[in-house]
């Protein structure tokens, strides 16, 4: 049984390879160019038959599995007709496709990094563009960069042709070091290559005004970098080097983690045990979630993200990116050989991409997995005896980190003791800048470097949270506590607030409101617990954040249709994942997101539901910001709430109890 | 000069015991009940005069230096008159008492220890409760404790008697462990005493019903205990005893710390510089925080707190503690010898407390001072050259904890390499609960354990900020980011958001709306960030959690008008720290508190401001929370905006540079 992939086991080399194999063989006569291939997950019907057999420990060699799936994405380029995007499913197992679709001209294939690498060669063989550079006089020793980007949301004119955008900077190359910060010298000029043609059809020129001046038009001179600043980060390069007082601090496990993992992929800490896969649309997905062997969650992942940019002048209402929808995340997976950098003792997950030709290349450590210790986790001192008891919290981190351009994002699952879940994001890396006038400042932004405006611009996140509390059967429940006025019957002296819940019954948006404590619990109605008599449940705590900014009309808003609200719950669909739907570069709309998704008006009493969770950053950037930021941290919170009869970490040993050192005092004079 | 004591320092035991002579010697032929003795800072504009000497490097031996005064708070009991209370304030320097007051009935002195020793003792000598007792029939083998509480919101009835509480359990003696844990088993008895006689006045019998139920009237059978369950914390006491999978984890400092500690309180790390005090109504005070050489803050300190109980059935209106107020704090803040448990190497701070004769005694390592590691703090990879540059986030904790009869809170100030600071508070402990009949619920509470109902509540805390940005005359400036409608001229694509701000004029409480983005940054208009024109700032984000529930004509809510906005910004007033009034222990209203400062309408643009947190927690407790409940964490985070010109951590080395070690892979099977 042990050779046989667990189904929720990532695609290996050789099963990605098998799939490429079985596609080529499919499309005989024709050149195919490979985007992605990863796993189809299994229906969950079938899943969860296989999974009670496993939980039982009633698995026999002989039980049906569910089929191996291979979705394949590709062009198909030969032939007569123009590049047409197709998507095939393959039964691995039968070594046949099961599912064909050949994506119509109105959606556009997830981006890959082979694209971007064209589009920098195109940018640089464009005469359109040596053109438009020779206007504009770089520094001496300075060389141009071509940043690529998605085009963003099309306008009315851009039809369905396939476009990306560069944005460009200059680099001092006399420096000597390749790492010498560009970012600090932007060049108004956006180069648009029409994909399709590999071919810069267009060049952007933006204004490089400030507050008063017109959204768009030349204002600036040829030697537009000659104001700008160096702003290194590497340490070779900084003024004054790195400051000398910082000591070591590590963290020694001398009897390794607390962890173990097995079966590839199945991870079991402190009564938790999940299974963890990557794959280059999601990066780290969790599975079958489980404490103390009760069911918790069937699936976590990442599902979308937007970040929309408030420049007002064209052309960067089309600065917005979907950083997973994309479809560059895999590529852009952190090795985390380059700096994870966790202390501790560390587990590191590999991850399987495609290259061009389809065929099947590992790449190394794309998840790291470790334990952390996160202060007091409870504590009471008997004031009568003096006796204190103490633990602390440690906490299981599995973390990913993708850099998209010039920006980081890492994200973290964390784990506790007390059988909590936090999904955790982290935003670091350059901001995006353009080039401003001297002298000048904008309403859109802030000036970060002479020359260097930091746009305004929004960071949301969709977490989404397939529940299984205690079993598939679930119901989302709205809770707030609201006030009550002063009654000689049912509120004598006033101090008296009312716990209200309100199910949610039908499959929607809804939103927070702190100041009525308005908080969201998944709980499962057939089960109550035996202490309180409530049903058994977890509690989704959302950060309340402000959502969506763009009017409602704009094609950034209509394209992220999931960013308005601060959570959705929907009835489970399988392959339903991707809150911004499965086609967001360069989409118009949302088509297939959670909005969508949400619009079925499913009854979603008692049902097997998906929560989504909504949070973000209005990131209006800070010169401290400049030039790499430090992190913003913004975290979606999974708690028990009569789930268990008693605190469920009331059997964690103290520290001082388990070896644990502490080094006090006289440490300093 | 070293000899002299820093202005900003706490009352030595020394400089304790002289005020105490000085004014013993002021009371001939009485007897005095020492309630209280510590620092009273002296006035800013002489301890700023002194600072700014000190930081010039220019303080001469013969500067003038601000007097050290003592603040000494007792009763005289001598003589023909009732105990009176009074507030002396003694400059040890010139050995003369500066300023005497005789504070009015209409307030109360904050408790002391004492007073609760003595409720225990009149609890158990008392004939009417003993007869009250007598009804009730404890399991075999167990017997009573007493829980001392104050008394709360005095109802009209009450008049200006000093009164007490004491909520009642029973303990399972015959268990033969001390630490049994007494809570699981509530009486419904509660035993109010006059403090100025000593003396059981008054039983009250809380109801025990649940819905349905009236609000008074008795309902319990004799046998009150015997629905009622053990809940065990201590680990001995576990009926399965602690889990053994929990391997160890050690911080190593092998160099020691970064830190440095001089001149008894003087904390320097990482360009970080503040004094720490302690002193018996704030706990942990900081100081003088600066950060590279330029002005921060003035003052950081743990202003009140108020914790109202919802339960409507009298009396429990009258459970709500101001756990700094009410004058506890001071002998309930953990000798962190009892269970500190940081990791890593640890630095303890003394404080000193007076005994009821007004000596002074010391109480150890009340403040604890440590490192931690928070995982990256920024990041950036060249996907171009493959160079990634990572650093992680290195925290400065400075932490204390109070226990209040079953509660704890863990409060940590702490700062960050990129010149942020963060003020947190953990909740932890023993949820407070009343007995409830077998079978029934409550809507003001959870069954958290049979017999036991933990009741709604509420935690109101208050961050007192004494702003200095570069310099003492700063602004309290409101930002929104606000939707802008699409329109051709100012938002043709509707991408366009709109920053506004608005600076606070007149002292006031002022609330967040957190889907406008509003944050609250205090700036020193005079002082421009050179990179972007904008005033240097800070910004202060308060976390957007509910406010006062209760009614706002109920007593709770009068009592603590601070709790009902979500910041508050007043005019800096020499001795004005105390959110909730100075005197909270029974009081009606709030009596100069922050409310009374915000209603004197001062100017406050452009001046010495003040700037006061409100946060908390709606805790409606779930059974997860019993016996001890995980921590609960909230914090208020100071993050600079536009005051450095650049990532003030942008030269904080990798974790790799400083030899932190990572033990990698191959850890586990």
């Amino acid at each position: 049984m042990a050779s046989l992939p667990h189904p929720l086991s990532s695609l290996s080399i050789h099963e990605t390879n098998r799939a490429r194999d079985l596609v080529l063989n499919l499309h005989p006569g024709t050149v195919l160019d490979f985007r992605a291939t990863f796993l189809l997950e299994p229906p969950k019907a079938q899943v969860t038959k296989f999974l009670e057999l496993e939980h039982a420990g009633r698995l026999a060699p002989d039980d049906p599995r569910p089929a191996r799936l291979a979705q394949v994405r590709y062009d198909v380029i030969g032939g007569s007709k123009a590049a047409e995007y197709h998507e095939s499913v393959i039964d691995l197992g039968e070594a046949r496709r099961v599912s064909h679709q050949i994506i119509g001209t109105e959606h556009h294939a997830g981006l890959t990094v082979f694209e971007l690498y064209r589009l920098v060669e195109c940018v640089k063989n464009s005469a359109l563009f040596q053109e438009k550079l020779k206007a504009i006089s770089l520094p001496p020793g300075f060389e141009l960069v071509v940043e690529p980007w998605p085009y963003g949301g099309p306008d009315e004119a851009d039809g369905q042709t396939r476009f990306f955008q560069a944005l460009c900077f200059g680099r001092n190359a006399a420096s000597g070091n390749p790492d010498s910060n560009f970012y600090a010298y932007p060049i108004p000029l956006i180069p648009i290559m029409d994909a399709r043609k590999n071919e810069i059809v267009r060049i952007d020129e933006p204004a490089t005004g400030g507050q008063g001046d017109p959204l768009s038009g030349r204002t600036h001179k040829p030697a537009v970098l000659d104001h700008c600043r160096a702003a290194e980060y590497v340490p070779e390069l900084l003024p004054s080097g790195t400051r000398k007082d910082l000591k070591p601090l590590t963290v020694q496990q001398p009897e390794g983690p607390s962890f173990t993992v097995s079966d590839s992929n199945l991870v079991e800490w402190q009564k938790w045990r999940m299974r963890v896969t990557f794959n280059p649309r999601e990066g780290a997905v969790l599975h079958d979630i489980r404490y103390d062997g009760r069911d918790v969650l069937y699936r976590l992942s990442i599902s979308d993200m937007t970040v929309p940019y408030a420049d007002p002048r064209p052309p960067f209402h089309r600065k917005q990116a979907f950083d997973f929808g994309d479809g560059a995340l895999g590529n852009n997976v952190n090795n985390l050989t380059l700096g994870c950098d966790c202390l501790g003792v560390i587990k590191y997950f590999d991850g399987v991409l495609t290259k061009a030709d389809g065929s099947a290349e590992v790449t190394s450590k794309v998840i790291c997995l470790h334990e952390q210790d996160n202060g007091i986790n409870w504590k009471h001192n008997n004031w009568r005896t003096g006796r204190g008891v103490v633990t602390r919290r440690r906490e299981l981190v599995l973390q990913f980190i993708i850099t998209l351009a010039n920006y980081e994002y890492i994200f973290a699952f964390k784990f506790d003791q007390a059988a909590g879940i936090a999904v955790e994001a982290r935003a670091t890396g350059i901001v995006s800048v353009v080039n401003i006038d001297a002298g000048k400042t904008a309403p859109w932004g802030n000036v970060v470097s002479p020359g260097a405006l930091a746009q305004n611009h929004q960071h949301l996140f969709c977490v989404r949270i397939d529940a299984a509390v205690d079993g598939h059967r679930n119901t989302l429940v709205q809770e707030e506590s609201l006030p009550v006025a002063m009654d000689a019957c049912t509120n004598p002296s006033g101090n008296y607030y009312e716990v209200r819940q309100t199910p949610i019954s039908t499959s929607a948006g809804v939103d927070l409101a702190p100041f009525n404590n308005r908080t969201f619990k998944v709980q499962n109605m057939s089960k109550r617990n035996p202490v309180s008599g409530k049903p058994v449940g977890y509690k989704i705590a959302t950060p309340p954040t402000q959502l969506l900014l763009a009017d409602p009309n704009s094609v950034q808003a209509r394209r992220a249709l999931f960013a308005q609200h601060h959570m959705w719950v929907t009835k489970f669909k399988d392959d339903e994942l991707y809150a911004g739907g499965r086609y967001t570069l360069q989409s118009r709309r949302e088509v297939g997101g959670v909005a969508d998704a949400a619009a079925r008006n499913d009854a979603v009493l008692d049902e097997d539901i998906v929560v989504w969770s909504v949070f973000g950053l209005t990131h209006n950037p800070r010169v401290e910001d400049w030039p790499v930021m430090p992190v913003e941290m913004l975290q979606v919170d999974m708690t028990p709430s009569d789930f268990f009869t008693e605190n469920p970490a009331l059997d964690v040993p103290s520290s001082a109890d388990i070896g644990s050192k502490t080094v006090a005092d006289g440490c300093c004079a």
